[in-house]
């Protein structure tokens, strides 16, 4: 389904070319003072513009058509809604019946049974991230002052990440990165035992993130070739604080008020501007395929804002269940 | 919370050093056969006695409560119980200050006040884990013909893991290791857009195995390090089959019907016999610490058959979902 | 929260006098036809013009924001948008310190701290059933043949229900009703023991319905007087078929064939062109209050066609679980 | 499915003549005093004794097998277990192909293909709502000092249910009866606009009650021939007191600090002593059935502590979500 969380619920919807895309956003507290000038720094950080990513400009300007009344939250669900203006719908028709290697354009066809807005991957297209970034903006006032921060932290395999841009454009091919997020100032006993444990619950929404290869929390896979007596943290304060964090600040599942580490994969985008071959699922014969479209060289540089928003709405939930938000929130108490 | 699932629905219970353990199994199909001696072999690689893994000894028969009738599940839920017999809580009295670095002691009685049962971890325990391969085996009876399979592929960083093994327990000390888990036989379009992609609600489930501290699916983290022209597979078959498998079987989230591989990093176990340091939080004041009870000097070695079982939890789902599970099996047409 | 149902979910947002009002629908299969044209009758006969019913006029049109693609459900979720056009806000602006007796006035704001949009009911607003409604016309594609009819049988006590609202409207005050809904060509077996039990969903959504009080099924409140010997129905042929069906079609939970049959009551509209008493919250003084605005004489006649979209609604997520709607739907196989 | 509950969760399984039924309930703060005796007053009142109900005798002690530890909650789930002794399967047998009128046996049969433990009402049958009376027990603890008080105020059309309940053990036959819940010292601000307002959430769990056929809030089904000026309660007070009750407590779906009433519907048992027909499945033949089990005269004598237990359960939720009840409950601070 598309929708996550539990008190606090996101719900996503549109299609790259369609009429639009947008996040319907349940469980915010009513009093947070909003306004579409907040949503102008993560939407700009998640856009187009940057060197090595696609130049599709879109205004990108959100729309409220629910939930705020004089520029403050109400309580009742926010629907954010975004227009799609540059629509260049033809540079995709010619691949309805060639499924470009490594989009969802096959699986769509298949789920989906031909019935699929195709153009541009349709509802699969990263275009929908818009929603999760505006949805996080919100989440990120909710929890204040916990601080999220992602960095793109390599791309290519090459901490030069501008001298990687430049080869792969060269090139006209992609290049992935490692996206690190770093999430301080964050209450302990967040995250349930097992089903609900805080890498669970997170990790559920940042594999909802197209391009997200993989995750690791703490030392991740470096775990896996030490020793106990080395990853295991001493506590050595009791508000939690431990000597070296190779838990990433969970343990059991459940916050342990230290910093929270975690690092994914982003794969090199799909679409590049090199030929390729791939099956025509009408003639079942190879042909060649050239993506005109527009493509990011670096998908990864767009996604630090992403996960930042992932982490923002999962803490957001979180911290509503564990009553570290208020239900209503009083601006005369409260500065955001 | 303590369920996972859409419509196959598991919710687990229990402490390491309590009555009991176990798990409430909702949404089976009617009509499946099914008696204790199903469940051995699964609870068998689980289980205790392996070299590297805990003397613990518990006869680990699971005892069917409800939902089945003439060894045939009826449609309505099952408890799956076992009682704990082996309980040495006197190893555990002493801990109660003095939380063991790496486990949940010290966010278990942050978030539950000192209200926990802190005997072994408690609710935290791996032993937890016998509920979820009870409900791995009754999936993997829906989701046949579809083959899971989990391996250790590496312990400590070696691939010769009896080695590694035998260096952790002469040092006392614990290692980590990698799984590997392989899908052969599943369906296509298993899985939905964002938010419950396959690798989102898959994480979901797999993080809540104790000692889990990444995943990655297809190439994941040196997917990186590719180049999209390497990176993107190419379609070769009406079918669906790729040249190459990078994406590990899952595109936009949806399954492709190639063999969906994935690994997971087991950190190694925080229980070890070396002595450590860490703050009693009654004293605040740092003590020595040996923990006796009993440890798994390679805790990996137990997790494949715990994957298989999350894997085929969430097959199960999808399945169900999907309507590639009828809801009540007919034996005399379905051969398991 | 505002959404509701397992496998085809509604979401609703919106607002009386905000910007817009709508619902996000996720779940409905791929390939149904649909088009604006589609919506017209069940939001005609939702809307004002009728007598006794509210003179105000929105053009309620539909947009559809994404999900559609020619004119064809995608399998993604449907955004269905009703602008905000004929808004009088002024008419409401006075109400903010005198919350109207029988509305919700006073509860939202206690419950949402003042920061409510309070403007002609705010979110609380029967307009918002203009999403149901919409869903509900959808539901009833993915259900057919089943048809669902509500009725208003009875209005102010009277069966004449055109002459009571003629009292009514004379005398400035509103009145009541009951509504009947009768299923037929119901599926056997949809519903679950216990907590998702037929009644217990279906109540769960009627009751969402602004004005309800109470529901019934079968016999409803006249089984209290009845003897088992007398409401029991006899079974009498191989389908379920029974010689009564004081039952109202559900037994255990679970539709067994037969007719569905229930009744809701409607209270009166709380909105009347007679003078009234309120506390004014901010002077804490008793005061006369008369709402002008817009008034319905007797809102029961708008309620049959929202009674049926809430059933609709609740059969196509029954059937989708029951696996008695394809995920998706081929228009050549199937005419709706 | 067998679950219910956003924060406060209960999941109950179990069949009447298998092996156990129970309740697994999950979201139950840390902290709150339990102990096997308490359960004791609430199981006496649901139990079987009392005149015209079913002289089956179980011991019906509660195995607590989960999530207590000193007598006290943890925060883990509770496992609560009844095993089943009374067992007299043979009374049942005979009536496998016969399914008994107003029972669930027919549902059962269609709905579970044959598979279905058909041994007196096997998982349908009102002995599951031990689970639901134990958990509203745990749920009382945490609501106090709300107090949730269920009558039955009219048994066989009388008020006089003594003589009521004669006159059907007289004529082998069974009455339904009319249970009223009163409760007091409610907080406002509980339920949630639409889709789980008070009335939707509660009367989902009310309906999960077997041989509960209508629910009616307030004035209920008076309030459809009432007009808007008679049933508009006036607000006199601040903290939202009302002149007069007709809403029952609630408006928009949300609690307004008045006292809630409602009532319900519950129909004559289906089992009777009396000769009645039904139709053999095997043969298709109709047939003389006498039912001999055991009955329940006037199954509504038992009613009231379940409905009791059903409100208790929802509002532990709904004071979870509205942050009135703390995750933690410090004994030493509050007294249950």
């Amino acid at each position: 389904m598309n929708s996550f969380g539990r008190l606090f619920r996101i719900s996503i919807f549109g299609e790259s070319h369609g009429a639009s895309v947008g996040v319907l956003i349940d469980g915010a507290p009513a009093g947070i003072p909003l306004s579409i000038d907040d949503f102008r720094d993560d939407l700009v950080r998640r856009g187009a513009g940057t060197k090595g990513t696609t130049p599709r400009r879109e205004s990108d300007i959100p729309k409220i058509m629910s939930g705020v009344f004089h520029d403050t939250t109400t309580g009742a669900p926010l629907l954010i809604l975004f227009e799609n203006q540059d629509v260049h719908s033809g540079d995709y028709a010619g691949f309805k019946d060639t499924p470009r290697p490594g989009h969802a354009d096959f699986t769509a066809f298949r789920k989906f049974g031909g019935y699929e807005d195709y153009r541009g991957g349709g509802h699969f297209s990263g275009r929908l991230t818009l929603g999760l970034v505006a949805a996080g903006m919100l989440a990120k006032k909710m929890i204040a002052p916990v601080n999220v921060k992602g960095s793109l932290i390599e791309a290519g395999g090459e901490s030069d990440i501008d001298k990687a841009v430049d080869t792969a454009l060269k090139e006209k091919d992609s290049i992935g990165g490692i996206v690190e997020c770093r999430i301080t100032q964050v209450p302990s006993s967040l995250g349930e035992p097992f089903f609900d444990s805080f890498e669970s619950v997170l990790s559920h929404l940042v594999f909802a993130i197209p391009a997200i290869k993989g995750i690791e929390f703490g030392s991740g896979f470096r775990a896996a070739v030490m020793k106990g007596s080395e990853h295991n943290d001493v506590i050595i304060s009791p508000d939690g604080a431990t000597a070296t964090n190779h838990a990433g600040g969970i343990n059991g599942g459940i916050t342990n008020g230290n910093e929270i580490i975690f690092r994914v994969a982003v794969k090199p985008a799909s679409s590049i501007g090199k030929a390729q071959k791939t099956l025509n699922i009408k003639t079942e014969r190879m042909e060649d395929l050239t993506v005109k479209g527009r493509h990011d060289a670096c998908i990864a540089i767009r996604v630090p804002v992403v996960v930042e928003a992932a982490v923002s709405i999962v803490l957001a939930d979180f911290m509503l269940q564990a009553q570290k938000v208020s239900r209503i929130i009083n601006p005369k108490n409260r500065i955001y």
